[in-house]
């Protein structure tokens, strides 16, 4: 069970069956419906998630009520309102269902215990927050250097099944484009 | 010797001094003059490195020769291409000093050893990671929703020693405005 989960550690540590099933104990599941909130601005975030199966998005709503989205997660990816969950304080963003979801949730707590207990555990998170951390200064530099077409394209090239799985709407506020913008790059 | 690299690890871990000779002795000293590069574009990128005194930036110059400026790094800092770092290959980006700088190389061979052997450095690489991490998304909400006077006030409000020692020049190619924009938020 949650082989999903197993596989996505033993890409960077391998696990016996003991230490998969201890770890996998740390977890709860949660199940939720299309268009409802895993996280709302406000609450006080307390766990991380791993996507098993479903889409989400997370996204900062500003003043003027425009949403702008910081990350999307699909199957065997994480999310969370991070600086809130590491902090434990009040979400800023929200996170919802793009689909219907069936997440991993990790508490801080869980994790830290994991991370003091099991050495490896603590390598495979320092190695996914570099990949994290990587991936984000790419991003950086594509809002600072490229035009809509060229980030449109490179989200494309990067992660084509999203283009099959998220709205027209949800791409462009990813991308920071209009949506008009957007139908006629991709047409 | 070397107290800024003690004291920065022991804001997360503390260590005997056994421990930090140990770790210290995985590092070797740099020292470069204001304009020298630390990391040319091209350059197959080996260390990381903690800013022990002086002033760098990591910039990434596009094909029409328009630099964006990913990271500054003053003391306490690190700074390398961290992708190239990572994967052990070519720099994208360009490292070179503001000021005059003297910094401690740490090779990704030599992290990976003393991550493996010390447990608690796993922990401090991990947690500098998510502190990054939180950074580098907050800079991404930043560009996507906040116009050029919230940007430059809360760089201003997050960094102020930044503002009296960074050329205006490069805090308005950091901020993705012009030199007269910024002229005009700062007067």
């Amino acid at each position: 069970m949650n082989a999903e989960l197993r596989q996505h550690f033993e890409k960077i540590t391998p696990l016996t069956d003991q230490e998969f099933n201890y770890i996998l104990s740390h977890f709860t599941t949660k199940k939720l419906k299309k268009h409802q909130f895993l996280i709302q601005e406000g609450d006080l975030v307390t766990t991380d998630h791993f996507v098993v199966k479903g889409l989400l998005k997370a996204s900062f709503t500003n003043n003027d009520g425009k949403e702008h989205i910081l990350q999307f997660a699909m199957e065997d990816w994480w999310i969370s309102d991070f600086q809130a969950y590491f902090n434990q304080t009040e979400a800023t963003l929200n996170i919802d269902c793009i689909e219907a979801v069936e997440v991993l949730c990790l508490s801080l707590t869980n994790r830290e215990k994991l991370c003091a207990e099991m050495h490896k555990i603590e390598h495979f998170f320092r190695r996914k927050s570099n990949l994290g951390y990587i991936a984000l200064q790419n991003r950086i530099l594509s809002l600072l250097n490229n035009n809509a077409k060229e980030r449109y394209e490179e989200l494309l090239k990067n992660y084509p099944s999203l283009f099959q799985r998220v709205p027209k709407t949800l791409l462009a506020s990813y991308l920071g484009v209009s949506r008009e913008t957007l139908s006629r790059l991709s047409s």
